[in-house]
């Protein structure tokens, strides 16, 4: 990814700290996008940004089916063969989140009036948005507004909210309009004005219906040709006198409901919202399947629906919930990625999990590498069937990726560096096509998922074409040179200051996993290796590349170069670089960038978590300490991984300033672009920094091992992991580490160099100290916030 | 430069082979484009393509100013910092060239009626496109037309036509309209809607005024702000009852002849054409200086110009031709090559040289290090005072060069990749900034003007300041690495197959030399180098940086690597390669391109010859059969750098066929694309490899020397340099070299490795045969066409 830090409002705490909930207590105006993204609700299907009930004012509108994007054109100053022509944008579907609200005359807008109280709460428990306000309009007639919203875990297509008023003091007239609005005008709909134009207005209406308390509407995108259908069915609880009127036109449904309401009156609407699309169903079809979903959710209820979720979320957080003593904000931090990281992939069912999940637009609602290194190890141990219904979703774009691989000469597949439905939607071939990388990523998640659950079904119907598919790539990208090694020249590793290199230490040794896990399900499923026209001299191919892969170690520095020549290039001149100057690429020119000595975010350092088996502890400190003083982090993929190595070298303070930067990227705004949308992949980190990290987890063919340390500012950790059939639970107070099963059957855990069966009874061992040498340094102005004990 | 080789008609030789003219005895309408660039007349000032005077039917009309030029955006599938937003684009100005004939009722137009004769000839003494047609109207009608053109190359702003028609048998109504056109429709003004939408009617107009047989008009583009004044005067011969009318309008001026011709008589209109333009100077002035121009044409008459022009050409060919006996075909190419240099620099007059000269609009009229490396080496032995001029115009756009180099974080100047009036209008960084090798090939063409003129006024005025100014450049943009050495790294060299590399050899030598150059003027003229800023700690830097620079070697294989590691990648599959998949990058991706083996255009070559003494002939012989083995010519750069290089070695048949390859180029249109302008490179390159060629000849460091071969298929070459303020004519048969000073004072001068004063006595020296291996070979399919023993 590219475009962390573009400059926006945020930076300060404007949520207030609780370790279950994300509560703003005061509205700020100049942070609504933020908080919208902050506050979205997703369930991987359906996505609602926190926008405010009455729509205006808004940062960016944003209401997001998984998948529903438009195509634009993809231009280039100088035309290249093999350029995508065209990219995919995830577009604004029709928003039903909607209730305006008139009180007497007066529109509720907090823009005017005045708010007495204001308070907005994500409960990660609940899985909802709760809101209540108390407002007077200019003319002084005063309202209490609560509004409870959710994006239903439990029914995919569904999303609900139930919107109540009443007066504070005085009777009022009170008119609620509850819409369905297709079209919104959005801020920036890009800088190319043919984006813009196809972006603009990209639903075309093809149908609008609307009687009773129903509506429904039916609009198709001009160009990606998908056909999207909303509805909005209600009920309504108020006084007597309470009139109804509904209508629908081919961008807007509205259903007016409008009453008179005495001091100790209420008006409750409750507004059940459906969405159904599809490239290839018919309207009607599409029609009747929203009809139906709202059926089923008025059937379930409000109350039904609000039980079932928060039932789902019980579960969830029984396996997953991750609990820290001595650090409220990162406490909260790690709940509140944990579940915007479920919010992102429970049901989005073979479908892609966006860098963004589905709060905000921005990467364009594209899919990276991100979600396969950084967010799906984190849904193998806690929600495997996410993780599997994933990589379920590559397997569906594979024959898109095999044309790719071939019109890139390869053989394979090529997986697209951004997209949304498969394609390849990069407009810039050396931090994108060169990539490469993202093909062992996801050959890593394949493994890493099979390694944990042992699911055969997956293995055979899933599992296997991917480790073959991407084995070939590999084998067609690198060549044996004269002596015998196994090359692969011109990538782009997962470092984006760097671009086009031989080598690259990261790549090779990914894909040197790939080919070897290729060979071994060949040689393991024989009958599905043949379908899939693997022969013993292929298998025999890769396993001889991948045992002759070029690993480059630089014997002078004692470290590993990121790439051939890497450690021979100038090192950047930070001392001359000014705050004002990062994220560098927003200052400097790629050319410079990659020939230097400067790393965007972990590439070699993500080799040593990710392969960890492949390096002794003397190369990964001496590497680390290296690569640290290069690092500058101006990629938002960087500090959980320095969080986890560094844990692993004993470096607990540094470990958890890293920790710190990760989990609250988001929730602080740290780099100042959360208003386009939260960023997965380090909110997955902050897991992984703690249960990798401090945790000291590491599962690797079949073992699954722990390390627990705890650095000076938390003082007791407790995480539970699903591992096969089983949950280990594992407590830590920094001087013992506590395993305990709490479900499934008993296993074999490693404890340091120690192994052990873990069953019924919980097993207690000693945290043996790491040495270590000094506290490794970062480039002058790039240090993480120092975090140590807090209270 | 990038786009060689897209498909047009052409490949044959349409043009009937004669030793002064370029003859057409048939009119190939599908070959019009071709043949509009072949007959292109200019003077470096005023382009005009060939189109047929009628207008209709033509290929691409094109009349071109130096440097006028208009801006569009440059768009990118994802911008970055430093990418240009927008280009430069060469502009169809005015055309004058427009005589059109009603012949009866019928308009004369070539698709229609029947063509009894045609014939047109590009006069190389002359300067001259003279047309002879008989023509029948559907009607039976027949004339016959006879129009001969020239753009001055003594009068800077004129051009001149005469037309004359007469009746083949039978008497006829006879109306000839002689216009000036301005925003004439183009056949394909850019995929891009935007750039389409720039480019389409790029010239408002300001003024337009018509009386008696005058007209001019004012225009000024929209967004570049450059005001173009064009105008006519004509003298009529006709039959008494001839009347006049002109008339005038924004976009059409226009004067109507109409007569009666008997047979016997005779319609003869004389245009004088005259331009200007700037983008400070007034309406009325540039109104004012066209008239003018148009004043001192008429009072030379159209005889006047004529004689002029032979006047001007008959110095030129003293000095400059190239004769050869055995290849009539070759004959003819250099002399053709010679003309269009000529016509291409003649005038420039402190403007620039584009990469197709005024002949077309390919590359949207941009020079490249082209003029530089292979047009001004030409210039600078046979029309010196036009490399000067060249040059002078860098130093104009110093400013320019120096912001860039400051916007790319470097010291000195970092001149364009592609430009037109000095801004980097390349939208491809990796193949445009990224060549930072123009900054040496610019100091290497002022070492070399300097080496062969000691033109002081030159060295003191533009010399030093070009040189100290790319000096820094590559002082900032390498770095000495831990032992010392002093490397440059990530920058692309000449080939286009490979990009952001370490250390080119090419790109290191011609730096360091650039380095060495500016040192030694620095230290000639401390005065200037004060006022430069330049310190005896700077210049310590550069010997330093020279001194130490990296030139990479592969001793397993015992050749020079173009760059890091490029020995190692995998070799192309040239075999798996089909004829129709050439040029690659039009069928394969550039990132598949850039990491294997394989050479678009000569790199490391290239350097054998430009930086010849920097090589032992044992270490060339070996890496020109490397190269040779990699290197598919998909450039017009290639074929004369390999003819060099060929002769140097011995391999003379080889160096024959590279030489036919280059000389014919366009008027054979190898490539395709002549119909975009002519490849004012490749004509150079022709010259290039018969005079270093065959003739050997290299200077460095005040010393001329000469070592003449001749293949079998040329019996006979003599050829005529400047050099001092001398001539030199060298003349061989291929046993013998017999040298002659032509002009000027005695000098001395080498053949082969004995150096001798030439004075008024003419010297003979044998010819010693050079010893060599057996014939390189290219990758299977890109084998030149054998040349061999013609006629």
């Amino acid at each position: 990814m590219s475009t962390d830090g573009a400059a926006t409002p945020g930076g300060r705490n404007i949520f207030a700290v609780d370790p279950w909930r994300v509560v703003e207590e005061q509205l700020h105006l100049d942070a609504l996008a933020r908080s919208e993204s902050v506050f979205a609700l997703s369930n991987g299907h359906i996505g609602l940004r926190g926008n405010l009930d009455e729509g205006d004012p808004h940062g960016v509108p944003g209401t997001y089916l998984n998948s529903v994007y438009e195509s634009r054109p993809l231009t280039y100053g100088e035309r290249g063969y093999g350029y995508p022509e065209s990219g995919q944008t995830v577009i604004n579907v029709t928003n039903g989140k909607i209730f305006r609200l008139l009180v007497d005359d007066e529109p509720l807008d907090m823009r005017y009036g005045s708010l007495s109280a204001h308070r907005r709460v994500l409960d990660l428990r609940a899985g909802t948005l709760d809101r209540e306000v108390e407002w007077h309009s200019p003319a002084g007639d005063g309202i209490r507004l609560r509004s409870t919203r959710l994006v239903s875990l439990t029914q995919r297509a569904v999303a609900a909210i139930c919107y109540e008023v009443e007066p504070v003091d005085a009777s009022l007239r009170v008119v609620v309009q509850s819409e369905l609005v297709a079209n919104e005008e959005l801020p920036h709909p890009g800088s190319d004005p043919r984006t813009a134009a196809v972006l603009e207005r990209p639903l075309e209406n093809e149908e609008h219906t609307a009687s009773g308390t129903e509506a429904v509407m039916v609009h198709r995108t001009r160009y990606s040709g998908l056909r999207v259908a909303s509805g909005m069915r209600h009920t309504i609880e108020g006084p007597t006198n309470t009139e109804l009127d509904i209508w629908s036109s081919p961008d807007v449904c509205r259903l007016t409901v409008a009453t008179r309401l005495a001091p100790g009156q209420r008006l409750r609407v409750v507004k059940f919202l459906a969405y159904g699309w599809s490239s290839r169903r018919t309207r009607p079809a599409l029609h009747d399947q929203v009809v139906a979903a709202l059926a089923a959710a008025r059937l379930t209820g409000w109350d039904g629906l609000l039980a079932e979720q928060r039932a789902y979320l019980d579960e969830y957080w029984t396996g997953a919930d991750v609990e820290i003593e001595g650090d409220v904000e990162v406490q909260q931090a790690v709940r509140f990625g944990l579940f915007h990281i479920l919010q992102a992939a429970a049901r989005a069912e073979q479908r892609p999990i966006p860098g963004k999940g589905l709060t905000g637009p921005g990467y364009d609602g594209h899919t990276f590498w991100d979600t396969e290194t950084f967010v799906l190890p984190v849904l193998i141990h806690t929600k495997p069937e996410a993780a599997a219904s994933a990589l379920a979703w590559r397997k569906l774009t594979l024959p898109v990726a095999e044309e790719r691989a071939g019109e890139l000469g390869l053989e394979g597949a090529a997986f697209p560096w951004r997209t949304i439905r498969g394609r390849e939607s990069s407009g810039y071939w050396p931090a994108g096509t060169a990539a490469f990388h993202i093909n062992a990523d996801i050959a890593d998640a394949v493994v890493r998922y099979l390694d944990v659950t042992q699911d055969e079904v997956f293995e055979r119907e899933i599992g296997i074409e991917l480790l073959v598919k991407t084995a070939r790539l590999w084998r067609s990208l690198g060549h044996h040179d004269r002596g015998g090694a196994f090359r692969i020249d011109g990538v782009t590793g997962p470092d984006e200051y760097s671009a086009i290199a031989d080598n690259n230490v990261y790549t090779n040794l990914m894909a040197q996993q790939n080919l070897r896990e290729a060979a071994r399900l060949a040689t393991r499923h024989t009958d599905l290796a043949e379908r899939l026209g693997v022969t013993t001299e292929e298998t025999a191919s890769w396993r001889d590349a991948a045992d002759a892969m070029v690993i480059l170690y630089d014997h002078d520095l004692g470290v590993h170069p990121q790439s051939e020549e890497f450690t021979d290039h100038a090192t950047w001149d930070f001392a001359g670089t000014r705050p004002d100057q990062y994220p560098l690429m927003l200052h400097f020119p790629y050319f410079d960038l990659y020939r230097k000595q400067v790393v965007k975010q972990p590439d070699l350092v993500l080799a040593l978590h990710l392969r960890s088996e492949a390096f002794t502890a003397e190369e990964k400190d001496r590497d680390f300490r290296y690569y640290e003083a290069l690092t500058v982090r101006d990629s938002s993929l960087s500090a959980c991984t320095h969080s986890v190595v560094a844990a692993e070298l004993g470096y607990l303070e540094l470990a958890h300033d890293y920790l710190a930067e990760a989990a609250l990227m988001d929730l602080e705004d740290r780099n100042r672009n959360t208003r386009d949308g939260l960023h997965m992949a380090s909110l997955a980190g902050a897991w992984t920094a703690l249960v990798d990290g401090f945790g000291g987890m590491r599962t690797y063919r079949g073992r699954l091992s722990f390390a627990p340390r705890l650095p000076s500012g938390i003082a007791r950790m407790r995480f539970r992991v699903r591992y096969r059939d089983s949950g280990v639970q594992v407590a830590t107070d920094g001087e013992t580490a506590t395993y305990h099963l709490w479900c499934g059957d008993p296993l074999t855990v490693w404890h340091e160099d120690e192994s052990f069966e873990l069953g019924e009874k919980d097993v207690v061992r000693p945290v043996t100290p790491v040495p270590h040498g000094p506290r490794p340094q970062q480039p002058p102005g790039r240090e993480p916030e120092r975090r140590g004990k807090r209270r």
